[in-house]
């Protein structure tokens, strides 16, 4: 073996070892095949590997917020501009948003909008149909995944003796100011009547390493009363086999062609818990309520549809009903056939995929589970969204691959009688300093 | 009238008059109906006029480059890291991108990826059957619409009587720093081998003031090969009407359902100019070429479907076509029907909805142009996109709509060797001033 870091570009392929981890013994070990493994050269990513660097052009640029960081941590509870949440570490799923809710300037009060929010199954099924397999997973955020203002956070679980284990730095939390608007006005024939205000949001993430497989997740608030998550995928496996299921990208290196499937659970509370979903057709505002969990099932991009959780007990002064609709990102179709459910709350239904994963007997699973077909209306719902990233390989992606994004929103329809964000008022302006401090 | 700037919230509905130009003559006036004006109370979107301000918690920010701006603009070329372009003004459309290329460090040239690149037509079907209508476009950007990090270009055209107009500060041209990675890696059980690299993008950002419409028009290239083309709608009418078309928002006003659709044309040119594009089923590379222009329309959403450029006459050192892929964003089907439409290059098809739109007689537009289903393998083409952003306007949306954006992106597919911004160099952290000069 040579110096070369970048192990998951240096497989050996064939063998499989299965093990009784109750009696600590192997009892099956099988080498199918061998196979030529790939050379090493030009996989190594490391900067210090790298001569010389290729474009010196990237600048040095920092975000300066001279007044600090616009939001307060208190535990795990973060506040910011509307915002308030609680972000606490899962050792199974890692990031678990809960009891996010936004405050309302008219009514003068924090209103509830997601009860409890997290990741329920992660699914990147390769198009291999061999089936050499590892996982393995942690969680960490570095200093070069967030932003200079990012400020962390640690987690913390119950280790296999009871006793806390400490997550050092498992997600950071920065104000992002991408450079975007929140709004914009120009006012036709009335001279310097343009407005706008610069989009700023608070996003929490973290960073789970998977095998080969690095998502970034991030949970971004909005002062506009919007949520965006938003899964960014970064996979570098490169497996030597026959090209049919893949593209060549060097000697002996195949990329094989695959899926990233994330499964959300939203326990969504919408201004109160139980909720209902009106559904429109698209031009007329004749509303029917999905009122089962069949009815409430989507195949996004098949045909318009709307998703709304609304409060049914509760109007806006003309008369429309609180609630917060989905906004979906582009969408991959495949296992789950579904990209969006939604069931009655049932404390025991957590993870989509069953319990115990490729453990399980189907039977405790989300598509299962719906099969019963409960009533939603006006019930306790959770929402259950699959993002899905179609991953063709090329030889871009080789040895590292540019990230891909997708994602969706949640965002605020008649929940606020009107904009929540007309009346921000928008930051001073920093001078930019030209002291010589800046080294 | 009050002293009240929004006057796209307080519209005198149902008065049509038609003027002839030539003759400067009113050929028919129509006082169709009588609709009580709304209120204007709680439109005023200007700072001066909010008190007391909802949220001062928005603190202050700036982005600091000690080294200026990374990119370098002579006349209206721009160089930024690996790419190169072209931005110039056009009177009809705005913006227009001309020869984009990017460096390949492999192969110590600029390649091709785009001749022209531009908007085709814009058209915001309201679903209201009436027909009181008006149209009337500026191009701006203000200082509030870009970062603190942007330089403003101006743009020109050739006016009525033949001579130069300028039109000061119509783009601008800005280092995105968003907070994300442009790639990330994780070795396992290799300590401190995490590296990753913050993604940096030039944007060049554009305005269009459409009515009570503002549009930004973002062109962002990446480092990794990627363009991406995005449109951020700003949309604030609210018309009075029946409530069967619209949302009722507060007292006589309601908000319009509507779709948005920006039609794209790009001239690519991957590589060079004649292109082919092979098709891809999903998970088996036998490809097919999509030959002629009606087997390159695409439904997005309704199946799987690649849509790939490349250079046939070239190969990547395993085998593979030069190439950029397409990754679309989210899709709303409508009046086009296909959202994407491959064109056999012709220097007349410009316009998508013909050259004088409404004054057009239908012969003279894409649907019909298509029909001649002429051969594009192995030619020049001309790549159409059709962005679409449904807006059901609900109270947030009153009096200013929170932003909402589309848009897709070309990726590069075996255009290069290998990772083009794998010996991208990070830049060196800045250490922030504590020096007085920060006000």
């Amino acid at each position: 073996m040579n110096d070369n870091v970048n192990m998951c570009l240096l497989p050996i392929e064939g063998i499989k070892i299965i093990v009784d981890l109750e009696e600590i013994k192997i009892v099956d070990y099988n080498d199918r095949v061998k196979v030529p493994v790939p050379k090493s050269e030009g996989t190594d990513y490391r900067l210090s590997k790298q001569k010389p660097p290729y474009d010196p052009r990237i600048n040095r640029a920092a975000i300066v917020q001279p007044d600090g960081p616009g939001f307060q941590i208190d535990g795990h509870t973060t506040s910011w501009m509307n915002w308030v949440f609680h972000l606490s570490f899962d050792a199974r799923v890692g990031q678990v948003i809960s009891l996010a809710s936004i405050y309302d300037s008219e009514k003068h009060k924090h209103r509830s909008v997601l009860f409890k929010g997290h990741v329920s199954e992660l699914f990147v099924p390769y198009q291999d149909p061999t089936d050499e397999y590892y996982f393995k997973t942690f969680f960490a955020v570095e200093n070069s995944d967030c932003p200079n203002n990012a400020v962390f956070m640690d987690g913390y679980y119950a280790g296999q003796d009871g006793k806390l284990v400490k997550v050092p730095n498992v997600f950071c939390i920065f104000e992002r100011h991408a450079g975007d608007a929140m709004w914009r006005h120009t006012e036709l024939d009335v001279p310097d009547k343009t407005e706008a205000r610069p989009e700023v949001s608070l996003v929490a993430r973290m960073i789970a390493t998977i095998g080969n497989y690095d998502p970034a997740l991030d949970w971004e608030f909005k002062p506009s009363g919007s949520i965006k998550i938003q899964a960014t995928t970064h996979t570098h496996v490169e497996q030597i086999k026959e090209d049919v299921y893949g593209t060549l990208l060097g000697d002996n290196t195949v990329g094989l062609y695959h899926d990233h499937f994330l499964i959300y659970r939203l326990d969504v509370d919408i201004d109160v818990s139980d909720n209902t979903t009106p559904r429109k057709s698209y031009w007329t505002v004749v509303s029917e309520t999905a009122k089962t969990e069949s009815e409430a099932k989507i195949q996004l991009g098949l045909k318009p549809a709307e998703l709304v959780f609304v409060n049914p007990n509760k109007k806006t002064k003309p008369g429309n009903s609180y609630g917060y609709r989905l906004i979906p990102g582009l969408t991959t179709r495949a296992f789950t056939k579904y990209n969006v459910w939604v069931t009655q709350y049932n404390k025991s239904e957590i993870w989509a995929g069953g319990r115990y994963v490729d453990q399980s007997h189907g039977e405790d699973t989300l598509a299962v589970w719906s099969l019963r077909n409960r009533e939603i209306d006006n019930k306790d719902m959770v929402f259950w969204y699959v993002i899905g990233i179609h991953h063709l390989p090329c030889q871009e992606d080789f040895p590292l691959m540019p990230t891909l994004s997708a994602g969706f929103e949640l965002r605020p329809t008649n929940f606020f009688e009107s904009s929540p964000v007309l009346k921000v008022k928008p930051p001073k302006p920093v001078t930019l300093p030209k002291c010589s401090a800046i080294p």
